[in-house]
């Protein structure tokens, strides 16, 4: 498969990448972002992946996300994909939160969405093989994070694929697309109205319907204008309590939405993750 | 004098701030942005200005500087300035290199430049007392850095006022603006030919003519498609070493000029500066 570089800048001991290629799953090309820590001739790093949140690309982390320095102390390659196919070609819709920039990491089954976004299998299959061929990454050891609409991501990807994932956190996510304004707008729109077809990409029914992770953090702000509508972070509590899914889920006085309330606590998932990968 | 807030997000243990005013020197409308870490009621903070380079605004080193962890780490305010005034008042320049985002931290003497380009009283004067009127400052802690043009900024407003600065530090400063084409098209425009006038606006030239501080430290990537023709760090160099000025200038293998660079040494710049300003 190939791959073509944009760019490449040396940031904090290892090399800030921007990757494009063709997608066979999105039938589009697909442009990612890749910190690599510097490392010994054929060693193999952990990974982690990142999933950005609504209208981000995967520029927004690595401009905003403060994960270097972390990433270079504890030895992990940072991956940002991008959050739905883009281009001429890729149906659209008039509002932020569905279509382009809004891909919701799930496989449409619906027209005129089911050609182009197939953020789920891209996620899943593709790009990790792509990402296998081309970088110095040890896939035995992969941990997910993401935020808002990426923090769904993370989560549901985590507790579909319990075997790939070692580690998974989320910043600020929508906890239950069933029961959020934006989880109903973008699966009714990508799936359909049969909402028990919806209950995979969804993290608290996935617990109940008994997925389980190994552990799981989660950091949310109280200060968050999405908090109580859209991202409903209970619901996540009450599942994982309910299923006995050990979770720590962290109510953070005073931040927001944001990348100043991202980056304040990147470090941290970091290295919590690293703990996990490089145990 | 007023200052009107334009957002304040919780961030890193403190609250970055962006806050707009009149200003007098410049005649329009300023913006500026301030991190203030947590900090005991009554207390006041060391501050750190940071000048910024050509095509930036206040929000550049706001979103993509890392230096909030370190700032609260070290209790030091951060204040970053706008590069020039700005408004359909203001002329400008079809060039990225003069007019708007390039006031050089020069006062212009030059028509149609002269009314507007005061950025070096503003930054010497006008911003300084707005800020000590409005935020927990201690203005007999003050350190100064900046990049590219924003490093020349620093470098020179720390060497004509080495009473007020405790500590001065540079990210790939142009570092004698008399030597090289954004300088000389610079100072030429704003100041006219007598290239007399230009030397208290060149660090080199400054440090010929006497003007000391205690110490300086400079980090330069040596990836950094300016450096030959523009900044131009052996000059800053050579006449440290000629006239016995102390100083640390650090070239950094495979770095460039972006903020990828700025952000890998920024929390070292923020450490350096608190050793002189908490001591």
């Amino acid at each position: 498969m190939s791959l073509e570089t944009v760019s490449a800048n040396r940031s904090h001991g290892g090399t800030q990448g921007v990757y494009r290629h063709p997608s066979a799953e999105t039938g589009t090309e697909m442009t990612f972002s890749v910190f690599v820590p510097d490392h010994a001739p054929g060693a193999r790093l952990p990974v982690l992946w990142y999933l950005s949140g609504l209208t981000c690309t995967h520029a927004n982390v690595m401009e905003k996300g403060e994960f270097r320095a972390a990433c270079a102390q504890h030895g992990v390659i940072f991956i940002a994909p991008d959050t739905s196919p883009r281009g001429d070609d890729v149906p659209d819709h008039d509002g932020y939160d569905f279509g382009k920039g809004a891909g919701f990491y799930v496989d449409a089954t619906r027209e005129p969405w089911a050609q182009h976004f197939r953020m789920r299998a891209y996620i899943e299959t593709e790009l990790p093989a792509l990402v296998a061929q081309h970088f110095p990454v040890d896939m035995a050891r992969q941990g997910i994070t993401g935020h808002s609409m990426g923090g769904h991501g993370a989560l549901t990807t985590a507790l579909r694929n319990p075997d790939r994932f070692r580690s998974v956190s989320a910043f600020s996510p929508i906890v239950s697309p069933l029961h959020c304004p934006w989880g109903e707008k973008a699966l009714g729109g990508y799936l359909g109205d049969d909402r028990g077809s919806w209950r995979e990409y969804d993290a608290c029914a996935l617990i109940e319907d008994g997925a389980r992770v190994p552990d799981l953090l989660v950091d949310q702000g109280t200060a968050d204008g999405f908090l109580e509508e859209q991202l409903r972070t209970p619901l996540l509590a009450a599942a994982c309590k309910k299923a006995g899914q050990p979770a720590t889920i962290r109510m953070q006085e005073g931040y927001d939405h944001s990348y100043y309330f991202i980056s304040t606590f990147m470090a941290e998932h970091v290295g919590w993750h690293a703990q996990r990968l490089n145990a």
